[in-house]
Order: structure tokens, then sequence, then C-alpha cells
């Protein structure tokens, strides 16, 4: 199972390495963001569960193992090596933060040790479930900040990277601090609560907007939210005011809400519906929410959708994987890549949270001060080491730890200061060592 | 099967009309792109065919059933309601301009003309699946456009919006020009070519670089790529060089490209290999692209990957699903939205393509002068109409349409003048008819 949705050069190393006797040396792999992205003074790590589910569940079926064999690549691969993909299973070691950790650029999200074969397959997977997650886990953490304890809905499946795409950013944009989704999936598969009344095709179907209020209204009662922006906005709005409670409130998703939202709240007083909520919906992102907040108009909640799946102003995070040890020929070796603008620091690393500042140090260190230990066990030898925390639990995780901040963090533009993040000594003396023994290996 | 994939309101609104007798007045829904994103001067339609996978397929498990009996929104549903579900199949018709066709704002891509029921919860899914491929598929004819004959490589899983959305944009990259991707999946699922040899991991792994390449030549022969910029881009160059051919040639992932590949090719010349070639990778997208071949280097491949797969200046597409027409009480009714910014044209369209403009004309019109009709059936009464073109022929489509835009369209910036699209007479008329029948309504 989902064998070959990796990167074809994953697979030939896989091959390289087994023809070269060197698939079972163990080797140790982080997973972190080389660079926080424009405007992100943290990111929230969100993904962990798919991961997981993905490492546990790795299998090569033959008809997969059939098509590998066909590629002119794999011409020279041993039938020896097929037999081992046949036999795949992730018997590794896995280390992570826990979702809904706010982490910083350099440390790791996630560390895997295993024998290289198996620690090099599931580097593009990782990538792209951890990278996608986390980006939007960070998106709605900056889309709830802004909105400044009204509710955010995240709206955006249909406009995510594919439907599959829409659940699990329905997912991190929960972790992230959304009330829910409107993702139907997302709320079956993870418990994640749900919202939706109706759209603009619901008015249009009926003869009049009067007529698709009532019937609304039939069916949701007190759930009704009503679109009122198909025709005129105010004239929805009197439309549905005139239909007396009970309702949830209604929703504007289009015009000028720096009017509108005033005027539709006044419609709604007089009619003596001060109970009645009004959302917004429509290319909203943090920074038009906080203009909206600033202006102090009366919105109880935003839906958001676009700018949140897609985090339409960093698309991308700029996660990798390295290798930073590998036990090669009996003995430890530790590695990095030295190239001009893309280095990377050797050896297993842990991350010591102090509060005001991180320090990314080796894997085995055990600094005075008991700071919090970010990363632990989550696979041992390629078993669980013991249940997930579930996204109601990296929510919480979420919103504390981000209140714990310094609140220069919390901005939605760069932190001045950047929060600190600094390198242990034994950490910069491995790296010197590397780098010195590499040039000796050169020479 | 994908029941539940799609947005709450989606399934609100199908309750809704079930519950007032609506739910089998048949309805036709539009799909098409409100606005081309900054930049494109058309989109290549993509995605069509998990379009109709997922149509042909959709159906509600009784466990997902369940999970909607338990949410405070379906309280006052029937059970009558909820056997409709249990029984669910498309049985409309769908109507869609074929794989790597360019269109232009306002044309349908897709048209569904189904029971009310029926044609309104596929909304979100054929938004997120036609959305995001065509919005790849558009983003690689850019990129290959700008790359001017060279190759260019999807290279993108690792960064894209969940492995799934890899998979997906290495299928609508390859329509909109790439030669093949990185992503196994998708060539085991769509036949796609695959390319890829070995990452920085695979150099770091040995105890040298140069063993490191003399292994990955052992093992790919003539397709073998040396990645040269692990540690110092001309003296892994140098090292590649000395083993002679076969080889395919070299990667450039990092460091100054201007300098870089005019020397890299001298090293590669001097030693005789003058069929090497020089791939170049790393954060590249159409811009950057576009300046290396103005600066005439000797590059002939492209790997291009976060940039293409997220489509990075432009990461979603504003489709939108409308209705159109409905026929409802025995009789046909035209609908559309007046809203202020997001109005709608109403009755279900054809697009006549006369080369050098467009015209949006009402279904069934039929002009002189023969022009294409881009809108055809896929779906009839639920059954697949014939066979989809597989992707090597939505490819195909997409080169030779593009090449017959007007060389002003092909610009990587806006085409002045832009592509001309009209209206029929037909349309305007039914516009004007549509807003005074509906004045009349609400009166």
């Amino acid at each position: 199972m989902h064998g070959l949705l990796t990167d074809l050069y994953e697979l030939t190393m896989a091959a390289g390495y087994f023809e070269a006797g060197k698939a079972t040396e163990k080797a140790s792999f982080e997973l972190y963001i080389r660079r926080l992205p424009a405007n992100r003074n943290f990111v929230i790590a969100a993904g962990l569960a798919q991961a997981v589910d993905y490492l546990l569940n790795l299998r090569f079926t033959d008809a997969e193992i059939t098509y590998l064999r066909g590629l002119p690549q794999f011409t020279r691969a041993s039938q020896a090596f097929f037999d081992a993909l046949a036999g795949f299973r992730f018997r590794g070691d896995v280390f992570a933060v826990p979702e809904g950790t706010p982490v910083f650029a350099g440390e790791p999200l996630l560390t895997v040790r295993a024998p290289l074969l198996e620690a090099q397959i599931p580097e593009t997977f990782l990538l792209a479930t951890i990278g996608f997650q986390s980006m939007v886990a960070t998106k709605a953490a900056r889309v709830v900040e802004a909105a400044a304890g009204r509710a955010v809905i995240e709206f955006g499946t249909r406009r995510a990277h594919s439907p599959e795409a829409g659940v699990l950013a329905a997912r991190a944009a929960y972790i992230g601090g959304s009330i829910g989704t409107s993702n139907t999936e997302a709320g079956f598969r993870f418990g994640i609560p749900v919202f939706g009344t109706a759209a603009h095709s619901w008015v249009v179907s009926f003869a009049s907007e009067m007529e698709s209020f009532r019937r609304l209204k039939d069916l949701l009662g007190s759930s009704t939210v009503y679109l009122v922006d198909s025709y005129d906005t105010l004239e929805g709005t009197r439309k549905a005011a005139s239909l007396g409670p009970p309702l949830w409130g209604v929703r504007l998703d289009s015009g000028n809400l720096f009017e509108l939202a005033p005027a539709v709240r006044r419609i709604l007083d007089e009619a003596g519906l001060r109970e009645a909520k009004i959302m917004a919906s429509g290319e909203l992102n943090e920074y038009r929410i906080l203009e909206l907040v600033a202006a102090g108009l009366s919105m109880d909640a935003f839906g958001v959708g676009t700018e949140l799946v897609t985090s339409a102003d960093a698309p991308s995070l700029g996660a990798v994987y390295k290798m930073v040890e590998l036990e090669t020929g009996g003995k430890r070796r530790y590695t990095a890549k030295f190239s001009a603008e893309k280095h990377t620091m050797p050896g297993a690393k842990q991350v010591f949270r102090y509060g005001d500042h991180d320090q990314i140090a080796c894997a085995g260190e055990s600094p005075a001060g008991a700071p919090e230990a970010l990363l632990g066990p989550v696979i041992l030898n390629g078993e669980l080491a013991g249940p997930l925390p579930d996204v109601d639990a990296a929510r919480r995780r979420a919103r504390e730890s981000i209140a714990r901040l310094p609140a220069a963090c919390r901005s939605l533009y760069e932190a001045e200061p950047p929060y600190r993040v600094d390198y242990s000594r034994e950490v910069l003396a491995l790296l010197d060592e590397t780098r010195k023994g590499l040039e000796g290996a050169e020479a």
C-alpha cells in the first residue's frame, strides 16, 4: 500500500543501497523546516497521525513491483532487491514532536531511525503529509489570532489542491484553532465539528428568495443561517428578519462588509433579533479579518476558505528530510551537506524548550534546568509506541503553546527580535568534526 | 464511496430539496472560472477523468448515513431522505470540454444536468478536482513555454498539498506539457514517464562523493544523473566527468546557475563528454527559467517542483459551480445571481471557438461558420458516453491548441489585447429576461 507514492529516486537509491550492501545500515533522517515562511514566527506541527499510519502500512504489491521491473532505471537491479520490496515492512523507530507544537526553523519535527532502505523510501510521503498539514495549521493559527475570539470555520475544500487535500486541510485547520469545517468527510473521519446550511444555488432554486428562506428555516430551525446576498443584501436581510426566531443568523458572502455589517446588524436589531449572529465569508484571510476586527464591526464568525486551505500568501513550507547519521562498517558516521546555501547539521537531535528560547541539542544530551524535550518516541521497532493524541488534544496543545510564546511571536508580521533558537556546544562541535572528517576523506 | 467528501451544505440543501419535493427537478449547473488568475491568458482544462470517476462511483455507505443522522443539521430530515441517500446513484448527464483544452473566463468547463439532489451534492468534489488539476496544467504550460523546447520534469510531490495532490499534480503537469514526473505512483496509475536517480542523501551515505558516483553508475549506466552539488559543484562535476561514459549527465540543485552552468559545461566538454546533459533544479519557476534561457545557458532539462505543483504565484483558481437552469413546476426557469460583484449568466451554454475568438452561446444554438463546439457529452443518464481520451491525448490537445492561440496569449504576462470572448445575442437576451422575471417574482 502506497509503496509507489514516492519519488522514483527514493526507489533507485533503495536499489542502489541494496546492491551496495548498505540497505541495512542504520540511518537517521530528520524532517525540519529550513526557513520559516514570510510573516511566520513559528510553524504548528501537524500531520503526524497520517505519517504514522503510512509508515505502519507501507507495502509493495505484486503489481507495483512488476511496474518497477519494467522501468529502464531498474534493469540492473537484482531479483533479491525486488524480493526485499515484496517483504518490505517499516521496522525502524520514529521520534516526533506532538501535533499542535509550535516549532522553529532547523528544529526536527520528526526523526526516522531505520535501516537505510526503510528510512529513505518514505521521504517524499512524509514531507508532503507533514509539510502540508503544518502549513495549514500555521495559517489557521494566524487567522484565529486575527479573529480575536470570534469563531473561525474552515470553508475551503472546493479550492483545496484536490478533494483529499481538503479533508486534511480541515483537520490541520482544526488543530490550528478553527472551531470546525464545512468538510463532512473530515467530520466523519476525525470527529471535527461540521458546519453548513445553504449556498446561492439554494436561494435561486426557489421562485422567490422569501420562499427559499422559509424552506431553510423549516429544515434547520435554530441552526438556520440565511445567505442574504443572492440579490440585494439588505433586502435579503429584511426578508430573513421578517421570519423571526428561531435562527442562528445571517451570512454575508460578498459586498463591502464595512458598510453592510452595521446595516445588517441594525436591521436584525430593529426586528428584535439581537441574538441573531452575523457570519462573514468570501475571500477572507488573516489580514482582512484583522481589518474588520480593528474597525469594530459586529461580526460573530468568519468562514475562511481558499486563503486558509492553500495558505495563499505562503503556499509551501520549505520542509526537508536529511540524513544526519549512518552506522556504516561497524561505526557511526555523522553526515551533512555543505553546499553554498543549503547546508545541513549532522547528528540526531533533540529540541529543548525553555519558554523564552529553544536549544537544539544532540539526541543524548540532558541539559540542566529540566527544559521540555519536544521529541518523543512514536514508533519503536516498527510498532506504535503508544496511542497518538487525537485532534482535540493537538488543538488544545496548539492553543496553550501559542499562548505561552513571547507576545511578539503572535504578530501576523515578522517578530523583532525573532524567537531565539540556539545550537548546543555538542552540536556545533559535531558539525566541525564532520566537516573536517569529510575534508579528510575527499583529500 | 466519497459520499461525505463534500461541504455539509450540499447535504443540508439536498435534504431541503428533498423535503420541499424538489429533489427530482432537473437542474443544470455549470463549472467555470470567474476570472483568469494574474498573468494567465488561458487555463488548460484538466481533471475530468477523476471527476467522471467520482460521479460514476458516488455512493453513501451505512456508516456515512448514520453519521449524518447524528448531526444537529439533520434532526428534521425524514427517513425517506436517508433512504434516498442509501440508494443514491448519479443518473444525470455531463457535458465537458476535453482535458487539454485552453479555456477562458466565463466558459463552462463542465455542465451537469441532473435531478437537483444529484447535481448539488457533487459541487465541492468537482470544483476541487477540476480546479486543482486545471491550475497545475496551466502552470505547467507556462513553464514549458519558458523552457523553449528544453525538457521540463515535474519534481514537486514533496511540496504538494498532500501526497495524493502530488499524484494528481504530476498528471496535470504532464497534460500541460511536462515530459514526465518524479512521482512513481503517477507513472503506475496513469502511464506517465517517470524520472529520478539520486538525492543528496545518496551522496552523503558513502564515505566519499567519488564512491557514491561509482555506485550510481553501476546501477544506472546510461541513465546516470550525477547530483554534483553536495559539497562543491565544480569539484563534484570533475569527479563525475572522470568516470567517463556512459552517463545521462549532471544535475545542479543549488548555487548560481549563471556562473555554474557554463563552468560545468566546460568541464564536461574538456573531458570529452559533449553528449552529457545538464539538468537544473531547485526553486525554479517559469520566470527564472525564462531568465536562464534568455541568458543562453547550455541547459538541457529543468526539474520543477514546488512552484509547479502549488502554482505558487497563483495557488488557487476561482472556479465556481453555478445553477443556470431548473425545470420546476412543469416549466424551465433560468437562474442567476445578481449581487454586486458576483453575478452569474443564466441558461445552459455551449462555447464556440473561431480561432481568433470564442463565443459563449446558448446550448441549443448552431452558429454559421461551423466553429468548433468545445463541450461534448461525457456521461448520459448516469452512463459513460464513451471512452475518455487518455493523458497522452490530453497532452497533445493542449500542445496543439496552445500553438493555435494568438501569439500574445502565450506570453507569461497579461496579453494585450486579451483573447476575445463574446456572449451570443441569445445569452444576453436570456440574461435580460431572467433579471426582469426575477424582479417580477420579488415585487
